[in-house]
């Protein structure tokens, strides 16, 4: 790259952008963890025998303090677990430099290609050199992810190895429901084992599925979502333009269908589903029909169709007509059934069309299958995500300074502007609940869900009936970086507090 | 839309934008079209048979006037052909204003849905109210496209009963490569059957491929470009944040590689191939499996590789192994093999695996498609397009003035400011050569591809094999409107002049 090409890069512009920090956040010395006895809810006694040292720990809130003191320098490591989301750097950016504001001398390692590098104890120091070229870029390759898991006794044990050696005060870990569950198993694992290192966990995915009274939404969700938005709304203009296709748009999202509810709410679809409401695959089926059948009497063979992810994970292969089964369905290398891997826009566009024949339809369907997802997850931040993220780092910081441990560090408010948000701490053990997973109970965060009786799908409900054969596409554009504060620094509408 | 989103919408702040007229574009008395006899290269003698009245015309530059006159109201169609192509809008837009300035009285109407409106007379008349609605917006749907041509004796008379019906002045037509073919023929017809309507072409395809001594580009290449190369500098981020997949993106442009070519510049992919340099599908897959081993013996089990659309497009179905023709190839109603429906990117997938097993290859190849096409055709249009359309509407105007027929609108010296481009015109039928197509010879523009020897393929030629193994991935990001003028007004790299 050349020097010019590089100094007017957006990358090279993103590198210079100062985060929001929230009001709160900007003297450490001023802001204190307060350890207090009573929790909300009573935990769970199962909870209580798996985790007994988390259980019995004192549960922090963040209060003012008026007496600065000094603090020696910490040593902390970090690591991306799981899939890549927008921001993931500027929680190490964040991280950084509120330690270096607590402690100058503190230091960062980085843990390389995920929870696996603790245990091969693969690692980089994180220099302010190497983090300024790594400040409100996309990605998580400063380190890499990966998602190998630190779950097994000879697991723990070369983790605690790993932090044994390097003597290290925290090991945060950004990850989504699963790594943050991981995060407090092996916090009670150390505190067990009289190991000084607290863990820390950071929500992470663009999923959306990480959600708490103190968690309002995960990292990168905002982003990924507007960069779907993007592209759904050119399509959306494409259709209309050229009058073709049925647009079959699957979105990335896993069970939950959150990513699918706010491109929903920005882009105005004709038709978007929401896993949530438990459709069988033949009313899905009917639905579309429906819409094409209707559409074309007014005139219109083309339309937008939003499918989440995990449309249809629950269905069964008899759910399937026998004839396509072979088509779609994958199996795997013991031969097993891969519902997960078929390709749900695919699927539905075969069925549609079979049914509209059944049914006589003399118009045109011609179906467009789109999957977004790798689109996303690896975009530039937002400016929310960027400041959002940046704040978690120096949550997380403060959590590394005052002793917490199997916590996940949080931004609240932040409906509001950056200004006014609020660093606060969920105890990863209240947000435990057992599900069978792999045939075993085990405790595990609970993803959040889409939920039916919610302000964003209230609100999706109580408009996609106007979408249907109007056409109310909205075109949200690329994400901006400069201009108008109201437009560059809005969030997402999915915000559960 | 409340009114607070809406005025706070990117949407809503485009829609307010001027675009950077050229200078001498701005007071249009100050310029003139002179007729001048000589053409650079002589017809060929089958043209001149053909378009007889076209042929005999003289050829026109723009020269300062400096006796302004006053213009009696001028009545001009106008109708998208073709695929959408970002800053269409503002062809419209550029070409009311100017019609506006030359004579306020002037009257535009919009033909819908293609040639095919023309032909049934379906227009709108496009007022001020209607068209500051939609100035820099992305998409054709102020009109709507389609692909009916105009070329039938009975399509001809249809044509001229609906100009004659309006009384136009002239007809604009906003398409590509076939779009201006037609119409020549249309100006050429009306000129035979001494129908005063002028017809005038505008350079419009996201592919880059209509090209000429006063074409640099076609409109929305650049915006489609972009947005693709957005995306796949996400995709890249992806790769090297999960280390997980290879991801094969195809990518629109029909026979000719350029938005590959111009994508491969602004993201620096391990592999991008370029149609017009003819490899056989055995090297391809070679190339791609040799890459894949050598990535793997440096540790890395990932990639990013561009695939032309046009890439295997004069494949034959023997060029494929038998087993996986069923899988891949797709036939038509009359049973006849669709080459160019075939999924590339699957196929290459597929093929590179079969090659991978058969050469012993030991690490992991998990291959990821993608197919970039509708999510950049109707996207809001770049700085440069919004630019580059609205003086093509003021160049187009100039031509209705000054009587032009058989022309092309052209915008020039695209590389500088847009203060310094410069309105051209092309003489269609010296853009002619003769083509077989459907069986017979036919007088069409010729499709420009990718130079092996011109700037741009060089450029990546020599700077291909340091993307290979080393990741030098670049994200270019999301479009920006606001901000640095260097970054938010770039054109694209691959201008021929």
């Amino acid at each position: 790259m050349d020097k010019n090409s590089s100094t007017h890069s957006l990358s090279h512009q993103r590198l210079l952008y100062c985060p929001s920090l929230p009001a709160k956040l900007r003297d450490l010395s001023s802001i204190l963890c307060e350890k207090r006895q009573e929790a909300t809810h009573p935990l769970d006694p199962r909870i209580k025998t798996l985790f007994p040292h988390l259980a019995s720990l004192p549960l922090s809130r963040l209060i003012s303090s008026k007496t600065p003191s000094a603090h020696p320098p910490f040593k902390v490591g970090v690591v991306f677990s799981g899939g890549p989301a927008p921001g993931g750097h500027n929680v190490i950016a964040g991280l950084f430099d509120a330690l270096q504001q607590i402690s100058p001398s503190s230091e960062l390692i980085g843990f390389l290609n995920g929870p696996g590098g603790v245990l091969v104890n693969a690692f980089k120091p994180l220099t302010k050199v190497l983090i300024d070229q790594f400040r409100s870029q996309g990605g998580f390759d400063l380190l890499s992810s990966g998602r190998e898991k630190i779950e097994t006794p000879e697991q723990f044990a070369s983790a605690a190895k790993t932090v044994l050696e390097h003597k290290l005060n925290a090991l945060i870990i950004i990850g989504g429901d699963d790594s943050n569950t991981n995060a407090a198993v092996l916090a009670e694992y150390f505190l067990s084992k009289k190991i000084s290192t607290q863990v820390i966990g950071i929500p992470k995915t663009i999923d959306g599925d990480l959600q708490a009274e103190e968690i309002e939404i995960s990292f990168g969700f905002d982003t990924a979502c507007k960069t779907y938005a993007e592209l759904i709304g050119n399509i959306a203009k494409d259709a209309l333009s050229s009058k073709k296709y049925y647009h079959f748009i699957k979105l990335m999202g896993r069970s939950a269908s959150h990513v699918t509810l706010e491109c929903a709410l920005l882009t105005q679809p004709n038709l978007a589903f929401i896993s949530e409401e438990k459709k069988e695959l033949q009313q899905i089926v009917d639905e579309i029909v429906s819409l094409v059948m209707r559409r074309e009497k007014a005139g219109k063979e083309y339309g937008v169709i939003l499918i989440p992810e995990g449309l249809i994970e629950s269905m069964k292969e008899t759910d399937l007509p026998e004839k396509f089964r072979a088509q779609f369905i994958q199996k795997d290398a013991h031969g097993n059934i891969q519902v997960s891997q078929i390709e749900t826009e695919r699927l539905l566009i075969y069925l549609v069309k079979e049914e509209l024949k059944q049914r006589g339809y003399k118009g045109k369907f011609h179906g467009q299958p789109h999957f977004l997802g790798y689109e996303g997850r690896c975009a530039m931040p937002s400016n929310f995500d960027a400041n959002y993220t940046y704040a978690l780092g120096f949550t997380a910081a403060l959590a590394v300074r005052d002793g917490l441990t199997g916590v996940i560090a949080a931004v609240r408010h932040l409906r509001s502007s950056a200004e006014y948000w609020e660093p606060a701490f969920a105890s990863i053990v209240h947000l435990l609940h057992f599900e069978i997973r792999n045939g075993k109970e085990q405790p595990v965060i609970q993803k959040t869900l889409v939920d039916l009786k919610g302000g964003p799908f209230l609100r999706f409900a109580s408009q996609r009936k106007s979408w249907q054969i109007e056409d109310l596409y909205l075109q949200p554009g690329p994400i901006q970086f400069f201009g108008d504060k109201e437009l560059i620094d809005k969030g997402p509408l999915n915000l559960s507090k």
